[in-house]
């Protein structure tokens, strides 16, 4: 069997961990936090992530890059967004070229605008680069509940490769050659996600959740057709899907800091609060810089910048999203 | 003002008719149950189908067809989608001409497969209908939770009216000239939440559900596209919004039904216990007869109706609608 690392062993990447473990591979894991290293080692478990696993014993954990890197045939960036880049010009000079690198993360980088397949590209130009999204909450996917996610890559072999790697009967993998399409989605939904929940958090209800997820569509596809994906993936499993699960579901992060937001607290108090890093604040901001560069509209991005970084109260910001100048849907 | 009658004192109609009253309309209910109208006359209540609610002084509520539909403008068919051609019957003699129909039942005719303005239209041809529909659960609409909705009609001038007599500043009223659209999403909408609920009652999660309503949405589309409606129509607020409402909010009787039969109830026993007609098993036979006939694709209308009808295993039926054979997302 084939040697898989995880890099951050946060809640997807443990997840996945075990899935892994459980098809027999031989499965590493690398965390700087010494406390969930030795949690996973030495108790099996990884409490600070997910509650309540059992971590199978072909899944050791380590402090070590080195050691946790060595022989690895596909090594998988279980990390923020915003660090992808600093794990990736750590790793350079301990990976083989053949190795695989896959990315769980989601957003696009801060100044540059790039996705996170072209951040790698650009620290790591000799290895093969599959990103894998979709509806795929981590606390379901460790207790084997039926999920499908999506591999997607410029290298459809890689993508191939990777859909093999993970799939089992109840974790379903598809794969998409639209990387732009499955990558702009998966960026942009975590800000709806983060509006959708200062929605609930003024105590407002699903019929208005339901309309600002409806327009979000309209949103995502604009941007996702302007940076050069295509249609048919933002309305499958890797936009509308993954959508209406950060949406909807009270396992997503995003959506529990907009709720905060939606009850009076600062980007920086919901963040605290979390505990986790919150995609969708920096993914608003990044994607606000490219909506005026490039100027199209994203009226939902607009109102929620102004939300997390203008103190725009955010009660009057969901119902002006509410108003519209025309009276027919579909004009 | 003009006169707005409800003919049936269910939540919808009740929560419209408070809205109505609030704009100042003379609004009057006709229920057959003596019940219901005694306890809106007397004690401003509607218990049995929304808690709590105030209901205002000019709302009225009748057991004679010939009050309630006294001098009436407007006539809002808030009964479920099998009473409609024999409501329309007993109505014939006892309306004016130029009072509009509205309907907000969801579902096609068993046998005809007429849609809902049809079988009104065969009934009294000379009068308008609009159809409203939307993610708009009942229990919000009463509570003034911002909502959109959406008026359509094959007279657009008659669903201007609609818009105008409804339309608040917390519930926003679209028109859609796309009635097949309209009218078939939203019957379809019926059909995915109860697998949605089925899906829900087996245990399975979040990530389950919306890789169903992802797919869902190709089914909608497919059946939706052959009856004449229009694909934007399906992504607006009438079939995405509404099917998303309908799939996560346990204001869902359709839901909440499915919920029980994944636990092993029979469609008697769930409809029992939800203790209101459940849309979606109607349109889930109306839909398997029409698709067979048609020779359409709807693998969710298929399998739920073999768990429903032909006492399929639920668990059985969601994993046959994850698995597929194409390895791909988009071929």
């Amino acid at each position: 069997m084939e040697k898989v690392t995880f890099l951050g062993g946060g809640s997807f990447g443990t997840a996945l961990s075990i899935l892994l473990a459980n098809k027999g591979y031989d499965v590493s894991i690398w965390d700087r936090d010494e406390k969930v290293v030795d949690e996973i080692n030495l108790k099996r478990t990884n409490d600070k992530y997910i509650k309540g696993l059992n971590i199978p014993k072909n899944v050791t954990a380590f402090t070590s890059l080195d050691k946790a890197l060595k022989e690895s045939r596909y090594v998988i960036l279980a990390v923020p967004s915003h660090v992808i880049r600093i794990i990736c010009e750590n790793i350079l000079s301990k990976i083989n070229k053949d190795a695989i690198i896959i990315s769980i993360a989601k957003g696009i980088e801060e100044r540059t605008n790039l996705r996170i397949s072209e951040v790698i590209k650009s620290v790591l130009p000799e290895n093969e680069v599959v990103i894998l999204s979709g509806p795929s909450h981590a606390e379901e996917v460790a207790l084997g509940i039926p999920t499908t996610i999506v591999a997607s890559s410029d290298n459809m072999d890689s993508a191939k490769r990777v859909q093999d790697l993970f799939i089992t009967s109840n974790f379903r993998v598809y794969t998409n050659d639209d990387l732009i399409g499955v990558e702009i989605g998966g960026a942009v939904k975590n800000i709806i996600a983060l509006a959708a929940g200062v929605s609930d958090g003024i105590g407002y209800g699903d019929n208005t959740k339901a309309a600002l997820m409806t327009r979000a569509m309209t949103e995502i596809s604009r941007i996702g057709l302007k940076m050069g994906g295509r249609l048919e993936t933002f309305y499958g499993l890797t936009g509308m899907g993954d959508l209406i699960v950060t949406c909807t579901s009270m396992h997503s992060r995003n959506r529990r800091a907009g709720i905060l937001i939606g009850k009076g607290y600062t980007k920086d108090e919901a963040s605290e609060e979390v505990g986790m890093v919150v995609e969708g604040i920096k993914a608003c901001k990044a994607f606000y810089e490219l909506k005026e560069k490039e100027n199209i509209s994203m009226p939902i991005t607009d109102v929620l910048y102004k939300v997390i970084f203008m103190n725009k109260d955010p009660e009057e910001a969901v119902l002006e999203l509410m108003e519209r100048e025309k009276k027919s849907e579909l004009l």
